[in-house]
């Protein structure tokens, strides 16, 4: 998917939320455990719940990847099913040398067709140059993210600024706006003014909005561009609202919810 | 696997050499493609070539993702085929915030059975934690790796030192000589005696000998501890040795020269 045509879905939505399906067996609600694929029932009924307020799905792949050869069927029938109109995201975090980077590219853009991966920086250039040879496909590069950790390298001083600072800057140099975005756990405001002054015209994916503690008018009134330029990840706050027989019921309540909070930041 | 069984393998064998299968289709002898699956012939081909000199096989993930859910057959039955007394590097080079590297450890070291799983380090301790959970189960943490890339960040001067070694510094207080492993790609003398002074316990994993430049010597005598505490990857330069019907012989001869090089450091 190119960047007009996700800016465009954003616009006709008015929304900005990306479902995040870590779909774990451990948490869904028992009757689907009959299901002869359960991941894959528990997602397709979330994906009917939730697609008029969704612009974009992320799968993360470790939770399908645990389950061996039967999460990644799950996996394949789930990207299958999101309607073609909605970004998706391989929530994967790869990064190796060229020649390897390479492979992971070719797994997610052809054998499965993610229009992007999250790739970790720390490899440099050519870990992630390979995910950018694809037309309508997207590297979204970690920047800062939400966990504790991030205090351990990414905030660190890296000569006159932080790690991951020096990461956005850098990694934006080796492509372009259009096939690399920047994963911004940020809750603060001073930090989301900060790295879209850095970036004006990058999308940047925010999660931990919901169960990790961001909130979403933070997000929307600091790192918002002219084309939305934000994806805002919920997964627990939606897929796991109820575990009960009402789960997709409650999902599409609290999908709709967070959509109507970003409603007001288009005109 | 624990150290103890890895050390006497290690002097046993007196080798540090690990086979790299990064196995690609592409690659792999044409008369191997008629098999019902050419990636596992071939390992298990190149397994048995092998097997007397090596003290580890790697099995870079990304080549068998790229082929769907037939690489994962073929990585299955291949990590089930190495004998066990060989330690097993599951080259997947994940990491992820606490919930998700948890799946990721789930993934290598019970759905499949691998002793170890590469890891990135850029999440920080809770994307790295997860991994040091498993009893005779190691983490082995990109500190420098070999690519034109490490100058991006990875050589990038943070604080009052270079960010690798403060990767280094900070990861080794996370778990133990027992647990954590760190790949250092390094070629150069200097570098190699730097990092050893600075973890004189751990075990390195070195990638880059032979198709990416690096020597056996230079390692070995710069590198080596008590222990061994080298495992040196070879992966082009053994696999692909021959791309004819001699592919295995030449396999084993290629690790039996490497062998060598290695036995004059073990009295």
């Amino acid at each position: 998917m190119n960047r007009l045509q996700l800016v465009e879905n954003i616009f006709k939505k008015k929304s900005l939320l990306c479902v995040g399906l870590d779909t774990d067996l451990g948490k869904i609600p028992r009757h689907l455990l009959s299901e002869e694929d359960p991941v894959f029932a528990f997602n397709k009924a979330i994906i009917d719940a939730t697609k008029d307020y969704a612009v974009g799905y992320k799968i993360n792949t470790a939770f399908y990847e645990a389950q061996g050869i039967k999460g990644w069927v799950s996996m394949e029938k789930t990207v299958n099913y999101i309607p073609k109109d909605i970004f998706t995201i391989a929530d994967a975090k790869r990064g190796d040398i060229g020649n390897t980077s390479e492979q992971y590219a070719r797994t997610f853009f052809q054998t499965y067709p993610f229009d992007s991966i999250t790739v970790a920086p720390y490899m440099g250039e050519d870990s992630v140059k390979p995910f950018l040879q694809f037309e309508g496909k997207w590297a979204i590069v970690l920047g800062l993210t939400s966990n504790a950790g991030s205090a351990d390298f990414q905030l660190q001083q890296c000569g006159n600024e932080l790690l991951y600072q020096r990461v956005l800057r850098t990694v934006a140099t080796w492509g372009t706006p259009e096939n690399i975005m920047f994963v911004i756990g940020a809750t603060r405001k001073e930090q989301l003014q900060e790295v879209r002054a850095l970036l004006p015209e990058h999308f940047f994916l925010v999660p931990g909005v919901g169960a990790q503690g961001g909130d979403v008018d933070t997000v929307c009134r600091n790192a918002m561009n002219k084309d939305g330029g934000v994806l805002i990840n919920v997964s627990r706050g939606i897929i796991y609202a109820s575990s009960g027989d009402d789960f997709a019921e409650r999902a599409n309540e609290e999908a709709g919810k967070y959509q109507k909070g970003m409603e007001q930041y288009f005109h």
